[in-house]
């Protein structure tokens, strides 16, 4: 039975902040942080995204993001280990086991990023597959890549040794303590358009390997779009999953988020989320090749990132470095009654979308607690309505709403004769807890 | 609020026997049959399909399935009415209110087939729209046709007038008696497959048109394959969607519906049934132009069909002549057993699928009922094995399995230790229920 | 045989300026300018663009271009006539008989516009065809319609009464007098994505037509862009066929046009050019339901678009108001010197083309001329050069180029070494003779 | 300047017979039969197709027919070598030049296969390039691959050494002797869907590589289907380009080359060959892990093999072993009256074709001489008509036809009133000399 999340995970991720150079120092500088001021709201992850075993990563900025035929950390059995030089507890075959525990002991979880797949240059050099009689050379599939990162092949389908290999390397993983794996180039090889999911494969072998471990394992497929068509398949054998390619700091990728979350908005599910990317907020871009900078999104914007993402019941993993957060972000990263949404027992749905706006309602069908949210497209304020009698989710609810407090701004609106009205600034949202 | 039926519609459609001709006799012939034989076990729908309003249907059979530029029975607003020399009750503007009638004294209900959009004559004559101070070429769009029927151009969006065509031609069929709508053309508009979901405004024009009404009719969209993409559109708007184009009696066609029962097995709920398409058994095929033939499925294909059908949670529609009937037939197609799978209380999966068979799982939540069936699509007999242990959809119930009945032959199964096995028929079924 | 003309046509059409609603007094006007003006230079052909037929054209510009379910003027036989009202000579049946007459009577040739197909007010009213024993609805195939424009269905293959449609029409045409036939709708089906070319057949009996009519007609297909797939069909059948969809005034059409003159830059031969479409410049646009303007290109734009259109061998059709041509654009029209280079007996070739400038050879293979063309596609002037050594067009030929004369400036320029060198302006070009 | 043979390469090709693994002798039997039997007929090209530098070539034919991972020939400067196991010549460093003065000796040429790009082991191992200062990694393009060979990486676009790169191999080859390169996975890099011609810019770099070493080599570019839409590119930078994936002894895809001769028939000219590839006949497939055998085309499907490869003006490329011809087929191959038509001089150009036949004609521009070629799509023997009045090609051309001589039997037959006819065998060819 795959780890059954009875809400979606929260935490950091050190892509948008550190791009594939992030260090010990810094992914526990950031837990650090997020151990004092943020976990009492319901964070909890720490994950330390790619090429993590690439000691040269990040030194060729300008003219690769990914060093091709670099040199990688690499076990005698083809497995990836921490980069030394980046990782220092992980000297002497620790792996990510010091960094975990250090992770662990502030009361938080910790995660990792994988490449779909085995090194190439295990393949080339024949190396053994650990648990098996086979070479890396046997499993490898030299026609499956990745078309943006060079170190994987693919590994093939039904072969001997092939789950020996996601064995080998989940079992090391849980081990070290891993407690989510972000495993990329999977939910959509975007390489491959007329088999966009050529490695569901690999997918169901990553689930058993997880199975086998024995240990809760989150187990998260990048990169986007997910293929809705796949959605069945991904429910199945993952928690999460990405609907859409790398979101960031632009007005443009959040209004299309609207489109996607629309798409998925039935599919959230117990140990099941769609996955609308991490929250580019706060401070960003330091390992990209220039300098570091604040988050392009407007006030207003973010409040409409995290209304949505939280009312669709989306994953929360922030982008920002945490050191830096200011004290505005941070409230709008620690609002538990916001928060709360995005346990599974609150089912987001869309109850309208034009050209203008958005409004999406929520119910929790145990307490029966009711929500509408507000989204404004617009370049202008405007003001926007809903008759709750038209809701489909509260058809089935007793009762006249009288009052709605707009929780951003923590204030009490009246709502005459059911009908909930408020003005919205231009690009952002109000969400309404109904009494 | 669209119209929530707790199980998927069940019922008798004149389409794989009569084409576009059947009269009013044949559709009275197969009601009273009905009623009499098989309304017990849950059938009640009669369907008249396709160009009921044209005189001339069928009698250029070997040029043409739809006379283009033919003959049709038509009112002064542009509203299509069964042609008199076909349905004489129809006559004195009657509509089909008589027939509905007819079924409805029957114990059964009425249900007909539309083409989407307005006729193409009431366009180039200039009609009055009821209801509206505008005429058919003021809604009527031009660039918007049916890839293989002449008749109708799709209505515009968003112009005044437009509600108030669909608004006047359903409120004549609720008039009428009519409870159920098959709108063709709509959920796959296969013309234009850079936009095949090009009339959605139309099928939300459609489901406005019916709550305005105020009668429960069922919407039902065709022509297949329904966009997965859409799912919660569908969901939203209709009661059943077409999942494939035209099924007929050919192996390869069933098999392919195990793909898309994969596809669609998330999305049947309440109100919501996504369809397999109608049961071609029994007698065919009198109205294509060839004589009427007996179902190409073999008695184990016939098991299987049905077996899909029901543990899916498709909507059942019978394509033959109920009329000739053979015994076996009518046992297979009323056994309560068996057809009570179709509500909605039961929740049908996919356990497995390869080359060789598939395995379904199914769970009545609130009694606990549990199901396999088992899927053989080898040319030879083979063992089929599942162990229940192993089936997500059970893992929350308690208990050992001892026992299992295969309901079509009524046998009792030991099962081992918690493994169910059997030996299935080339392209048969096995459906147990476990105890 | 189909028509081979020399050289690619030359003319004026109505279109860019008078839309859909051109008439009798507007065409003779710019008949009269250009047999004053400019045939000395080579240009005649007078065209009527689209909807001649249709009595309303024009009045409803701000919801339709295309009024659906309009008013047309049209036989007994279905062929569709000139609008008396727009068009008062050809009362009493005359068609385009007088004015085509009037053209012809200034030394210059005539040519209107058509959609393919039969009108669908035809087929609904089952109208004769003429010569034959059919009606329109026996030929009109009711599922073959343009995506963009109301008026006609397409004409089915292989079915009797089909040829004879085309027959009849063009044979008036011929009577009438027309010299050029600007089919629509037919280079490009664009409403059928998966078979864009699926007028093949209707291409084919228009050339029949012609052929059958005496005259020599050239036909003209539009809308592109052409397939280049089908480049030996057109060049089979037609005498010119658009490789763009419709181009306006906009230095990014303009761009994009030398993509596409690499890609169909073997394929210029005697009676067969592909089409850059109309040149728009000078006074445009008063029918599209605004003022009208001065084309949007700068004087550099004007050249490059002249010098491309002349070394790629592109028919050339001005969409300028003639009477309203400012002197520095009569005098762009008008250069002999320039305008030869549209005869066959000039190859034009790419040479070079990146991100920042096309060069393109020409040779005439009889007299030995050669030239030269630079474009500067950047925001600034640009040195461009040119190693006449490397023009694979020039290796045959013998001798060193001493001297080159840019023919737009009429000045002289020193080659050193056999490389050319100049400055060109930011969207500009330069057109070189080499001695 | 690129090669401008008058004539299309004729020769023989090992890999129809041999698969991966043709060794030196088989190389040399097949080199003196062409030269005692065939040479004198026009035939001259002996190509060692793939993997001449796996030394393990052939012996995992149940799994691989590419081994990957596999051991290869190499030099320090990452350029593959001949596998000295299978070509002992190539010892001490020779390569295939004693191979090639062999087959020059026999007054022959010799042709090699490569695949595109560098080998990945060469990025891997960061092999220095010859003739610059960078490694293998610095040019290799890790996510450019052939969908079905893993041999090679793709050379990066407009980096330093790549050039280098490809001018070292052509400079070694050039030295060896070779005189014609088959490159593979290049005319259409069909892992790519949305860019099939991912890699023109290494055919260009080919191209520059082969006009440095001086050597007149044809440049033969594979597989097909190649893209009519980069046709002048073809026609620019290479001799002759596959127009279909890989041919072999199947009707269906002899009967599919008649829709690709139809497409690219205007494309054939000096230097310029479209490709219809090897001819699959005698015997056959040895090396593909079967016993060997005959081809499954009947003798009338080979006549219309040769005839259409003929007319059209493909390259011939002999896929059989050729010391086992027997007579009848040598005596196929050995038509110097029909062999000739392969020349530049001879220009052939579809007449009609439809579902139960083709006509083909074709005219020397210089000495005037005509042929019409009958092809006979039908299962059962017809009669097929040419009026040779309406075959364009001849428009130009004096005088009446009185007499037809049918080459391949040797047969003249008159003509009555310029109508040619004759009765065809299933699936066979006429071929006629006209008079």
């Amino acid at each position: 039975m795959k780890h059954r999340m009875k809400k979606a995970p929260m935490g950091w991720n050190s892509y948008d902040y550190y791009d594939t150079a992030v260090n010990e120092e810094q992914v526990k500088a950031n837990a650090d942080f997020m151990a004092a001021h943020m976990k009492e709201a319901g964070w909890e992850y720490i994950v330390v995204d790619i090429e993590w075993y690439a000691k040269d990563a990040g030194t060729m900025r300008d003219k690769y993001q990914y060093i091709p035929f670099g040199d990688e950390e690499i076990d005698a059995y083809g497995r990836l280990l921490p980069a030394v030089n980046r990782f220092p507890s992980a000297a002497d075959g620790k792996g990510f086991g010091p960094l975990a525990a250090y992770v662990h002991n502030l009361g938080l979880k910790f995660g990792i990023h994988i490449m779909r797949g085995i090194p190439r240059i295990a393949a080339h050099q024949h190396m053994p597959v650990f648990g098996s009689s086979v070479t890396a050379n046997d499993i490898a599939d030299p026609s499956s890549i990745c078309g943006w990162n060079p170190d994987m092949y693919g590994v093939r389908r039904n072969v001997e040794g092939a789950q020996a290999y996601y064995d080998s390397i989940i079992s090391l993983y849980a081990e070290w303590g891993v407690d989510f794996i972000k495993c990329d180039d999977i939910c959509n090889t975007n390489v491959y358009p007329h088999n966009p999911y050529s490695a569901a494969h690999e997918v169901e072998m990553l689930q058993r390997a997880i199975q086998k471990s024995g240990r809760d394992i989150v187990l998260s497929l990048s990169p986007g779009p997910a293929l809705i068509e796949k959605a069945w398949h991904y429910e199945k054998y993952a928690n999460m999953w990405r609907i859409t390619d790398d979101f960031w700091d632009n007005w443009d990728l959040l209004r299309n988020m609207f489109d996607r979350c629309e798409l998925w908005q039935n599919h959230v599910a117990e140990g099941a989320y769609p996955d609308c990317d991490m929250l580019p907020l706060g401070k960003l871009g330091k390992g990209f090749g220039k300098p570091e900078w604040d988050t392009n999104f407007t006030k207003d914007e973010q409040i409409t990132m995290m209304t949505l993402w939280c009312i669709f019941g989306s994953p929360l993993m922030i982008g920002a470095e945490l050191t830096k957060l200011d004290e505005w972000t941070l409230d709008l990263l620690t609002r538990k009654d916001i928060l709360k949404l995005v346990s599974n027992d609150y089912a987001g749905r869309q109850f309208d979308k034009n050209e203008d706006c958005a409004v999406w309602s929520c119910l929790n069908q145990t307490t029966g607690e009711k929500y509408i949210a507000f989204f404004n497209f617009k370049e202008t304020a405007q003001e926007i309505q809903c008759d709750l009698k038209e809701v489909e989710q509260f058809a089935d609810t007793e009762g006249n709403v009288s009052c709605a407090k707009e929780l951003w701004s923590r204030k009490e609106i009246a709502v005459q004769g059911n009908v909930l009205t408020d003005t919205v600034p231009s690009h952002g949202a109000r969400l309404f807890e109904l009494h």
